[in-house]
């Protein structure tokens, strides 16, 4: 039985199904113990499941290592990346068990997603790609009307739909960008105005029982725009480069089974780019595991030599970007099945 | 000249105009350096201040190593809080400097606020008030026309609200809470109705160029209902306490002047509760310091020996709870003056 000790909000909430935004998780033996201060007792007392709740008096550090004298663990595995050196400092300053660094402890336990988990990250998915249909409805009225929309507004507003009055969180805040924002891989909504014929890329993700979902569409403003990956560019540069995107997002989608390389699928989607001759204008991986986090493992990059197993779910997310004109990137979450993967 | 290294989105827009959620920023001798990746490139480059931009390749931390190589500065302070256990054993592998931990380092520069900043906090509180008073308009024509709305559903509209259609953030998700759940100091919304009557608690703020709003105010649900701390409870007890805690806020409020400790103010509210025979029932801090974080210093506890200045800025927010029946907090923030302090 592995001793450990956590910290990570979506990491203690996969172990008891309760967290906040402070707290520290310990498993000993057979005994979980989540230490929270004052202000989240009550919700945690009702939330908790198999999990002895402390409410610390002091500091939450110090409650775990008074905790953890008594427990008197020989071994406890923790994630260097989720303390900070002073909380591990004070966690260890009497060190009366060894440590055992584990890299991505959480995430490596989360990479390969139960039943459950899969029906809760589908209907994620399903309920955002819901949104994303209601931001194309709403959006080509506006266009119709010939009203007025900037990046900031729409951004508000796709948030607001994608909530579902309430809901529904969000995993991430939105990315409405239009024309040369869309260069920004990650662009800040500004207040640029919208008008027919623009370059619309939206980048956004909703909660559903806390697990994520994420989709990206790049498309042309226009009364009739609908959020499916068949789209057509009047410009005819904005056409080409959105082909080769959409060719490149299929060919690592194809590519995806179980014990091939993250690296591979990287590899695929990169190089339908690269021979397009736009290899440095795709200057970011492929995609990420998701799930509790928005960004978890596995990741699909270059470097990544993680073997795809069924039940990994992670995005598929190439793009071209032109710094100052547009940018195109097209974004789907698949689940690794069997013999392939299902596109959520 | 100091050099350091930050990695706080907050810190780190304190230096330099501008972060996103993944960069590091080093300062040396007279020179600044922002790290991030390539999606953020482009908008770091329009906003930074003063600041070299690089685009790593790979890992920041490994950029930040390469470059603190190039740099051989011969010291450097880092807050230990603001690094994990990680990032510093990869950042210092080959140690050519010595470490020097500041605790606290950022928000000890940021704990005085100059002209600006409280400009900028008093907008802030501002536009933060008036998306209250909107809110209390909405509920009381919802509680008017006998339409239900549940703490969930409420929140999001009180979300709504305060980003005024997305041109503000949020400083945190606000806590909307009706009778037994306000008892949660802070709590989940949940699927509970409300009717006229209730006791509503709202605790929520704004961000105005990025510096947080932080308000709290407890009330019953009438459709005349109004955001000011003069309330009237049809129950004694409810009538009671709100009138203890105001007390207790206005007598913290009061004592608020340069060269007074932190923990004194804290003194000043917790002793209005605990003669009132409630001691137990505030479990909590008396305040915080509100800036670029929604929490930073001072801190107003009783341990908080911080003395008092000029230009700090805080919360003063004492609470009294029930479990399982009600809770109540008054909430204002208030920066120090010469000879007392403004409440904003």
């Amino acid at each position: 039985m592995q001793n450990f000790i956590l910290q990570n909000e979506n990491a203690v909430y996969y172990e008891c199904g309760y967290s906040c935004d402070n707290e520290i998780f310990i498993k000993a033996g057979d005994e979980q113990f989540f230490i929270t201060d004052a202000r989240y007792g009550i919700e945690a007392k009702s939330h908790l499941k198999n999990t002895h709740l402390i409410v610390a008096q002091t500091s939450l550090i110090k409650e775990a290592r008074l905790l953890l004298r008594k427990l008197a663990p020989k071994k406890l595995s923790l994630d260097p990346a989720d303390f900070s050196y002073q909380s591990l400092k004070d966690l260890t300053r009497d060190m009366y068990f060894s440590l055992d660094f584990a890299h991505n402890f959480s995430q490596k336990k989360r990479i390969i997603k139960n039943a459950d988990e899969i029906e809760i990250l589908k209907k994620a998915a399903k309920l955002g790609a819901k949104g994303f249909n209601k931001i194309a409805k709403k959006l080509s009225k506006i266009i119709a009307n010939k009203e007025k929309i900037s990046e900031q507004r729409l951004n508000f507003l796709s948030a607001q739909i994608l909530q579902k009055h309430g809901q529904l969180g969000l995993s991430f805040a939105p990315i409405t960008a239009f024309n040369a924002n869309a260069a920004k891989a990650h662009a800040l909504p500004e207040n640029i105005i919208a008008k027919k014929g623009d370059l619309f890329l939206l980048d956004a993700g909703i909660r559903y029982q806390r697990y994520c979902s994420d989709r990206t569409r790049t498309l042309e403003l226009n009364q009739k725009m609908q959020m499916s990956k068949t789209q057509k560019f009047k410009d005819s540069k904005k056409n080409e480069i959105y082909q080769i995107v959409l060719q490149a997002q299929q060919a690592a989608i194809n590519a995806v089974k179980p014990g091939v390389l993250a690296c591979d699928i990287d590899a695929k989607a990169r190089s339908v780019i690269q021979k397009a001759g736009y290899g440095k204008n795709f200057f970011h991986s492929t995609g990420h595991g998701v799930g509790l986090d928005i960004h978890e493992l596995p990741r699909i990059n270059q470097s990544s030599t993680e073997i795809l197993k069924e039940g990994m779910i992670f995005s598929i997310e190439p793009g071209i970007y032109f710094e100052g004109e547009f940018g195109v990137r097209i974004e789907d979450v698949v689940v690794v099945t069997k013999n392939g993967c299902e596109i959520f």
